[in-house]
């Protein structure tokens, strides 16, 4: 009865609306009442009822909206921490920052970024439907680059490498089940493992890899069948895998039917020593393997590509198509036009040695200013360096007391799927010029460095 | 052993190996068959041990790769159905296709496109890192566009509205958990839902929308505390729940303590009659709502708002930044400039007056030439008819014998959660002009219609 009424307009009387409809004034009231409990119509004392207008009302009468039964209805979740903890790191422009994942502008290619755009504009099909797996062209480049007998048909295009890790996780893990990280890891792998309702099984990395005594340790207790490993310049550590490792986890996967998700997220990024072929060339059946182009390009350009043989390429294919449908065409055609660019090598090589500067001056610098930090290893590539705190010192505090000076670094414990095994900060040196390098450890001399200072 | 000797070479005899490692031969040869084992050495016979070119090895000795063992690994899925379900709908250009869900390029604001993205390409940090929620100037509009007092603080960002379902679903039931769908609805919603291992609770819509006396009833027994809906032009049925209906679920959802996913995928597609505020309005404490833009665009401009108030935005959130970090600030500004544009309402009028042009010409069409489909309802809005075929017809036979003839449309049991409650097909007019939806009803002529024709 309230389809004729606008807000806020005065409802007819029962005895009309009993004439009108041909009902009781039973029938009517026990209406009328339904639709106050609703709060959609307002009684006006002696006035008769009016049809709310229900967000003016709530505003004008200060009504105050109870929030409160959505943490009933919502439960407790492994996200309820995700969505506190993400609140710690918003970005505070405030702070001379060291722990930037991406290259600052200075190293970007945002002139080659704009005109492949223009270029990619050009192209007819630019805004329309494409598969799941993303753009032929595209596809056949990653393939290609990857090498070995990888097609275009094995290649499937994702917004980045975050994506990635979250749908490969979840296509590949079956529902409760487990998945082994190396500890530590990428913070946000343990996230997503988390979040999914995924069991995490850590295994240590030590100045070699990951531990393949205690990686088959792991694989007979837990029945883990996926394994999600960085084998070149982990995130957070720098350590690569050194071969004769390779050939140990190599076997231990295949002893215990187990997928690698090889997560090569700064392909490009290796700043000296020669490269190793992706484990995948050596693990065709059972490895898939993720290259993102963000790192060597600018945090806007979300592009990574996902390659992988056999059943499990149809499960990440759906998975991709219910959680995103397919990535924007023209990010695709961008991405494609810049990577095979002529001028692509000469990007590549000047942030390569660009970053070895850094790398370098910032190993320097803190070796001088801040002694009592040690470095775990100089990585041969990546974005970051990982220092070990001196024993008593809480990572957490140390932090803290950072940014109190004006820095901004991450904190170890992050990146440890369970118990972390020491104290631990990581220092970036990607997204910043030297000058602000210095700076910023020039700042953290105030810092306290144990548990009595900070 | 393997780091000195390149892929190809023989490696040393055992006795050197031995003198050089100071190792047994017991030792060394345990060694050497550990590496052949993990395929990364070759024996040629008599002629010692070779390292494998791993790649070369396999392709040239035609070894075929087993991957048959990904099975076992893999398991069981929902995700494998959807992986075999989705290569039944690989696009097939010779066919008339009456189940495109996006606007043919005619109606496609492909000049206004080129245009938003030239002008976004000047903005200057539009290759930069953005805050997973997203741009704040498009939150901004999206907020505004919705009205009530929501603002930018309360959207988030996302790359269309298949993402914001995925991310959504998953923030919001808890692992295993249930959730009420419309039966039917939008297919790749039971998708997404399944493929998370939630229970999906099915209940049936009617002429006017979901049914309120089931609805309470599935509420009571299963527990669920969200509720997906589509309020306006429900795909596939293209029914909008009445004002009446509204009061019910609202004061349903009030009563069990439940969410409300408000996926208004087709804001823009009301085609006549007046617009209904969306449901968030009428229960800001309670629901999420979805608005995407690609349907009143091109399939590749992939964005979608999602808004909320209370803690829920917190879980999609952080949710949101596990699945995709953020989406790539292009394609923001891009969306930006297009719907603040001045030629911007030119663009909906004339989409929309197309396409009710096109949907009263297909239901013509199908009237005179295919009289034994009958229309559900006449949709106000949307882009889709939904027909039900004569008693004993198999939708699914009749979609290939549809097929056969040139003519791709939607089985409707693909639309249902559980036991389809009829035989349907869904037939859409947004994917192409009048001639090719008479040739496609032409074509449809010639197929029998119940299954002893089919």
């Amino acid at each position: 009865m309230l389809e004729s009424v606008s807000p806020g307009e005065k409802l007819p009387s029962v005895r009309t609306l009993c004439q009108r409809y041909s009902a009781s004034p039973v029938t009517v009231q026990t209406a009328l009442s339904r639709l106050a409990r609703a709060g959609l119509t307002v009684a006006k004392s002696g006035d008769g009822t009016y049809k709310a207008n229900l967000v003016e009302q709530r505003i004008s009468l200060g009504q105050t909206v109870d929030y409160a039964w959505q943490s009933v209805a919502l439960g407790s979740s492994p996200l309820a921490e995700e969505s506190v903890a993400r609140d710690h790191f918003t970005p505070r422009p405030e702070l001379i920052s060291l722990s930037i994942g991406y290259l600052d502008e200075s190293l970007q290619p945002l002139e080659r970024l704009n005109r492949a755009a223009n270029r990619a504009l050009k192209r007819p099909q630019i805004w329309q439907r494409l598969p799941p797996e993303g753009s032929e062209e595209l596809r056949a480049f990653f393939a290609r680059a990857l090498g070995g007998d990888f097609q275009a048909q094995d290649t499937l295009i994702v917004s980045g490498g975050q994506a990635a890790l979250s749908s490969t996780f979840r296509a590949l893990v079956p529902l409760g089940g487990s998945i082994v990280l190396e500890s530590p890891t990428y913070f946000a792998a343990i996230s997503v493992a988390r979040v999914a309702g995924l069991k995490t099984v850590p295994v240590p990395v030590d100045a070699e890899g990951i531990r393949p005594d205690l990686l088959e340790e792991a694989l007979r207790i837990s029945g883990a069948k996926v394994l999600y490993l960085q084998p070149q310049f982990q995130n957070p550590t720098g350590v690569t895998l050194t071969r004769s490792r390779r050939v140990e986890v190599l076997e231990l996967a295949r002893k215990y039917g187990v997928f690698i998700i090889e997560d090569d997220y700064a392909h490009d990024l290796r700043l000296e020593g020669e490269s190793m072929p992706p484990l995948i060339l050596s693990a065709l059946e059972r490895t898939v393997y993720i290259r993102s182009i963000t790192k060597i390009t600018a945090p806007g350009l979300r592009i990574a590509a996902i390659l992988a043989k056999g059943p499990v390429l149809g499960r990440l294919k759906a998975m991709r198509a219910l959680d995103d449908m397919f990535v924007t065409g023209l990010t695709q055609e961008i991405a494609l036009e810049l990577l095979s660019s002529s001028s692509w090598k000469g990007h590549l090589k000047r942030v390569q040695s660009a970053l070895k500067a850094r790398r370098d001056f910032l190993i320097l610098k803190v070796r001088e200013q801040l002694p009592y930090l040690k470095l775990s290893s100089v990585p041969q590539g990546g974005f970051s360096l990982w220092y070990e705190l001196p024993a008593g010192t809480d990572d957490l505090e140390y932090v803290r007391s950072a940014a109190r000076a004006g820095v901004g670094i991450s904190a170890g414990s992050r990146y440890f799927p369970a118990e972390p095994g020491g104290s631990f900060v990581r220092l970036t040196y990607s997204g910043l010029p030297e000058d602000l390098l210095l700076e910023g450890v020039s700042r953290l001399k105030g810092v306290g460095y144990d548990s009595g200072h900070v």
